[in-house]
């Protein structure tokens, strides 16, 4: 008895739980499986289904959504596990293997959550915004260009619409688009789908065309040299922040930020260089999730006359005082856009109230059923597409 | 002493086999490791060094080259096994917990032995010509089309040389490039390194700009539809076949070949159609990899005035009577180049002899020292390259 009840209380310390019970048995391969492959399969109540064969091992568990849950090896070696029902949309996972953290083999992979590993989709209503269609296309393009600030070659993607390629004289505005925290450039392409988005979009005459470029903006791993390396140094002072509806006093640092140093001395030059672009604030949006959300308000509250379209997706919120703190922000800006899932602290719709309050163009939008994760960013992205450039 | 000795030979039958004990230890983290991933590491010798955490485990192997090698673990749940020296270039490779055959959590993923998995890569002398260097930047596109013959969205990737966005009344050529059996598109931008190779050799002035398609071309996953697909046919009879160097029996058949509808039918007319193409055999190359290689034989031969460039890497050989066979295959022709890894079956040279015998040019590779993996057909497009639309 003690043994089994201490074994219990390890199990929860460790967040280890049985296999949902309770699935209803109508499995479908994930649409992120592999060629050729079943598993993991995902059922009507969004209930992740994973196989491994693993003869000799002595535990297997399937690691999703914060939870690790147990599978069951059959005669033959292999082993089946099922989650609880999971929120629509786009999920990281992982199985344990006797200890060992590796990706499903069963998946294709995707950066995020610090690695490159599975991933799987849960349908939702509104999944038709991503899908790959019979419309005009777009290319996302893979480019390495050389960096000043670094003093070496980085890496991005540029979305360009379909049209691009049959309009050699026409100049296109363009969105800078940031990942979160413990992703990178990979993410919008992949996850995001913002090629498809954007496709659909345009094709359906709800956006207009112009150029996304996705970088990289983790800034403890870019290395600025020279010059542009700064001195370290405490962070500016800000106006006093009252306790108020939007206000994240977490994210109201605005120091030196390497991320800021390489778009505005290398990507922005490198793309209007590169690329028929119009380069003006008037025609220039930042946009991140999360982490890329907190970068975007402090590049575009820094650099107040650089960029006239600003979203924010699961990533804080601008302030009235953000605004007034920062001459020709108000001016320049065409619209600030911030969302979030509702399974967040949706503190967007207030924040964007307030901004509209002062004159601004402000938007909130809750992504409804969603959390943290991907699905609440690219139908923030849908959301943003359509607001831009008009 | 019956148990050791059935033991022994079950491990061999397994081609089970201990960690190499002769490693310098001059081990460095492989370059395709996941960011901050010191494991997998590889010495002066090739010797590849793995690493994982499975504190429960059982047994841990590491799976390269066609051997299992046992892993060890310490006192922290750690195995570490290395691998016998493996030849230059990039080798997909697993680990094997328990059974279980899962890639490892160390490196980023590559699409290649019909499955999404990890890849190493051991240097070269001349692993140079596929760095990222400061040079004019061309772009890999990713990019969706429609198939009227599969009447499904398809999925490809365009080389665009780095001067063709500042040329935008300016044609290029185009060589069609393809994989090999149980890999896919991926893999020519990805381990091939394609963009590299060509943005290399065009700053150097070696090749001349052009535009490089890389598309799906397993045909038993094509699904042609109505009048493309065609109807179950004997092979059409070909020229009897005499015994001689550069022959390779297995390869002569001609029969349906579902990539070549697609192709003919959708592809080259897509990239005519959304790019700026010289639409003419002149400038028109393919070329391939292994079954990509036989697929290239098959259609240009199939198809002798569409492709002025032909290219087989590790994929057989071009016959004189390929070449009398096909009508207007030698007028259109301007170079046929084969190749091959010096540990593979090398009559590379001898075919192209026999084909210089008859009036044409055609050039024989042979990458030393490598087998038929991927350093092989870097090498090989490396070569090819200088040797096109000249």
């Amino acid at each position: 008895m003690m043994l089994a009840a201490f074994s219990a209380s390890a199990q929860q310390r460790n967040n280890v739980v049985p296999s949902f019970a309770g699935a209803v048995e109508d499995f479908q391969p994930n649409v992120t499986n592999q060629r050729g492959h079943q598993y993991p399969m995902v059922n009507s109540q969004g209930a992740v289904r994973a196989q491994l064969r693993a003869p000799q091992a002595n535990s297997v568990q399937l690691d999703i959504g914060g939870r690790r849950y147990e599978m069951v090896k059959d005669e033959n070696g292999v082993w089946t596990g099922t989650s609880d029902p999971q929120d629509v949309g786009f999920h990281y996972y992982q199985l344990n293997v006797d200890g060992a953290s590796v990706p499903d083999p069963g998946t294709i992979y995707f950066f995020g959550a610090g690695r490159w590993g599975s991933g799987i989709e849960i349908p939702s209503a509104d999944m038709d915004i991503w899908q790959v269609k019979n419309v005009p296309q777009g290319a996302l393009e893979e480019k390495y260009y050389w960096s000043k600030a670094t003093e070496s070659m980085r890496h991005c993607f540029v979305y360009l619409p379909a049209e691009y390629q049959k309009n050699p004289n026409k100049k296109y505005p363009v969105l800078y688009l940031q990942h979160g925290n413990a992703e990178d450039e990979n993410g919008w392409g992949s996850q995001g789908h913002t090629a498809q988005i954007l496709d659909n979009l345009i094709a359906a005459g709800k956006a207009v065309p112009f150029i996304v470029v996705i970088d990289y903006g983790q800034s403890q791993n870019i290395h600025l040299v020279g010059q542009y390396a700064p001195e370290p140094q405490p962070a500016p002072a800000q106006p006093v922040q009252p306790a108020q509806p939007g206000a994240r006093p977490g994210a109201r640092q605005t120091g030196p930020d390497a991320f800021q140093v390489v778009l505005l001395t290398d990507i922005i030059p490198m793309v209007e260089k590169e690329y028929r672009v119009i380069a003006d604030a008037q025609h220039r949006a930042m946009a991140g999730l999360s982490m890329g959300g907190m970068q975007t308000r402090r590049i575009t509250v820094a650099n107040p006359t650089t960029f006239a379209y600003v979203g924010l997706f699961s990533g804080g919120t601008i302030s009235v005082e953000d605004v007034q703190g920062a001459a020709g922000y108000k001016d320049t800006n065409k619209l600030v856009f911030m969302s979030c899932g509702s399974k967040e602290n949706p503190r967007v719709m207030e924040a964007a109230e307030a901004l509209r309050g002062i004159g601004m163009n402000a938007v909130g939008y809750i992504s409804e059923g969603t959390a943290h994760e991907w699905h609440t960013w690219r139908r923030s992205l849908y959301e943003f597409a359509q607001l831009l450039f008009k």
